[in-house]
């Protein structure tokens, strides 16, 4: 592999959330602007990872490693599952999560030095059950070692107690009766606005408290956001750009001392042409930029992201990485890593 | 326990999904609207009961039955769980997770007689992690076993593969190579619209497959709903009338016999002014209603909702039934069925 960029990122531990951090001043962990500005500087990277893995294409050297680990069931494929519709009981949800696992850890090692993040799609673990909740948590203890961030993509949002639910999720702990259940412990979750920023609130106090952060879906790299994200209001804005004002106010009392804040915005690298106008409207929020690749989004698109600096903009890409071997050929973590390394190049340029 | 509505509902086996139906007048199953109108009708309710569990508010009974059916740990409760924040390990939310769904059950139990449905809020059982999944499919069998139907609240919304992974998880299955993985298989899911909705057409069609349906989250029923549900379009309608117009065309080709659309709309009972124009709107959708008691909704003012018939709306309380006996003393179960009865005949009094 060639020499990579984490290697100026020193010895740190990937204790969660973020581990070392620019000073708090004061208590508590770093928010999450001046820890994202820190680690973004630190590996010389904007690159997310996004791993939303489909069991029926993993990667081949993932499933021998998973035949290999057998459980009690054995781990031999099944080759005729694409034919059949009947639920094959809860050995193949175990084997199948396991499977996943694997291969999340194999593209995180393939990409880790390339990339500042890793953005697990939760759709992808919940289709396989208690199984996949739990192969996501080995899949996020295993970016933590590689000291990579760990940004859920739920696109969650709901209110009052069930809010308060979500933040325990993922940024908190539950109290029972048998003692305490921690989340998943990320350190950042995108969401859903649609209900108003009064519901995200346990979201977001949740995650500041341990310096996390969320990122608020303002315009998305979909063919039909536009359905409803740029209907114009009587005010004279879209819907996207009143989303961006509200996401602005929200963060504005989680700025750090690199000028981020913890409230970012989730903003297609699809649609470029409104990214101006969307950083002027939130001058301090990350965005967290899908699209690219798959989607048809191109980074060199992308500067008007990084206006506040190397860490105002995160690239995220999942098929174009994991996927990279079907159309560059060779093997799939080789093929992986050049591409990550192509695409940390071109985000990079855009700050240099 | 008196005389219960469910007498005239007939032997119905409870299968997944929704048992018997009108005739579908061809081949699968009836669609949603059918199933809906005809369990309605059957059970002389539109009661749903939400299942909001807190693993720190569960019904003694579940801690007692928890504490006889012991794992290998024991299910000792540990009296200073409260005063802790370090998590309890794997075993603690096994347990946990182990007394939310035997809550769940007796709640069930409790009230399904003056019940159609149960409504699932998933934030709350994802907080516990694989264990609350697991306690989640447990609680899913369990309202079969009654014959309610299972409406999922867990206001999904994603794009492309991301939102097929969620409809593998709600209403389909994932083939993998190790065999078929089952998702939960509930009757219909609350969504979330603000990607547009041909980011839930993934969602929909697998619904539309399996008869189930789809909630669109139209006007909530927080505080904070306004913010940007009632903002104006320059068109005139506001945000949630503009989404109740897409809402009655997405449905449009999903209308059954009974009148009834496979598309229905959360339209919280908290702001019922707003009743009468989203039903105009949306003449054929079923109208969730949340927000009933603990959120201050009244059952007295949701009429309008049942303007297409008695299945037009679905009443959803869960705080108020589950902890009606904090108001009204006595036992839990005997106070929840008490309530539920109340409720049950206040809604259906509005279609006499």
């Amino acid at each position: 592999m060639s020499p990579t960029p984490s290697a100026a990122a020193g010895p740190s531990g990937g204790a969660a959330p973020g581990g070392s951090g620019l000073a708090p001043g004061g208590s508590g962990p770093p928010g999450f602007g001046d820890l994202l500005h820190e680690r973004v500087a630190a590996r010389r990277s904007q690159l997310v990872l996004g791993l939303d893995p489909d069991p029926a294409r993993l990667w081949p050297r993932a499933l021998e490693i998973a035949a290999t680990s057998g459980g009690e069931r054995g781990a031999e494929t099944d080759p005729g599952a694409a034919a059949r519709t009947t639920d094959a009981g809860p050995g193949a949800a175990r084997r199948a999560a396991e499977a996943v696992a694997i291969h999340c850890a194999l593209a995180i090692d393939a990409v880790a030095d390339h990339c500042v993040a890793v953005k697990p799609q939760m759709a992808c673990f919940e289709r396989l059950g208690a199984a996949g909740w739990s192969a996501l948590a080995e899949v996020i203890a295993h970016a933590r070692r590689h000291d990579l961030l760990v940004i859920a993509d739920g696109k969650r949002g709901d209110i009052d107690v069930s809010a308060a639910g979500y933040a325990h999720a993922f940024f908190g702990h539950t109290q029972t009766p048998f003692g305490v259940v921690s989340g998943l412990g990320v350190d950042a979750l995108t969401v859903n606005p649609l209900l108003g920023f009064e519901a995200l609130a346990p979201l977001l106090a949740a995650a500041r408290e341990r310096g996390a952060g969320l990122f608020v879906l303002v315009r998305t790299s979909n063919p039909g956001a536009a359905e409803i994200q740029e209907r114009r209001l009587a005010s004279g804005a879209t819907v996207s750009e009143h989303l961006a004002d509200l996401v602005a106010q929200a963060g504005a009392t989680g700025v750090g001392q690199a000028g981020l804040s913890d409230v970012g915005a989730v903003t297609g690298a699809t649609a470029p042409e409104r990214l101006r106008e969307l950083r002027e409207r939130m001058p301090a929020s990350v965005f967290l930029l899908p699209g690219v690749g798959a989607q048809g989004g191109r980074v060199e698109d992308l500067a008007p992201a990084f206006s506040p600096g190397p860490a105002g903009g995160l690239v995220t890409v999942s098929r174009g990485l994991v996927h990279a071997h079907e159309r560059d050929g060779g093997d799939p973590a080789q093929a992986a890593a050049r591409e990550a390394e192509r695409l940390r190049r071109l985000a990079w340029a855009l700050v240099g």
